[in-house]
């Protein structure tokens, strides 16, 4: 992760908390100073460290969110 | 990657395709013969190869559907 400049842009919202303090969010991300995305990832308190995750675009999210939708949860 | 057993036991959408055959898809994996949880990840087509990506539990799932929802998309 050495050389991967990122900056949030917006934190979106939160989804869980674990007990170590880790969090998975949603947030607004700029990485390497290119356009922001959506990313859902893991981050430990104060965005020290990230852990894997997924970046999305504004149209991926709005499918994820039709599918969501569709489900019986 | 190697020695990570799982099974797709359920397809629930796929939110995009690339134009080298990737999709990004949510799915219910068991991991390891574990219960399964919700999985959010990119696939070469056939699920010959996997990106990385974050598992989600049912209650996480529903967190993000608010969230989703509350946003201006």
């Amino acid at each position: 992760m050495a050389n991967i400049k990122y900056e949030i842009k917006e934190t979106v919202g939160t989804i869980s908390e674990n007990n170590k303090g880790w969090s998975k969010e949603l947030n607004l991300i700029s990485w390497n100073n290119r356009e922001a995305k959506y990313d859902l990832r893991d981050w430990s308190s104060e965005h020290e460290k990230m852990g894997k995750g997924v970046t999305l675009t504004k149209d991926e999210l709005i499918k994820l969110k039709e599918i969501l939708n569709s489900m019986d949860i």
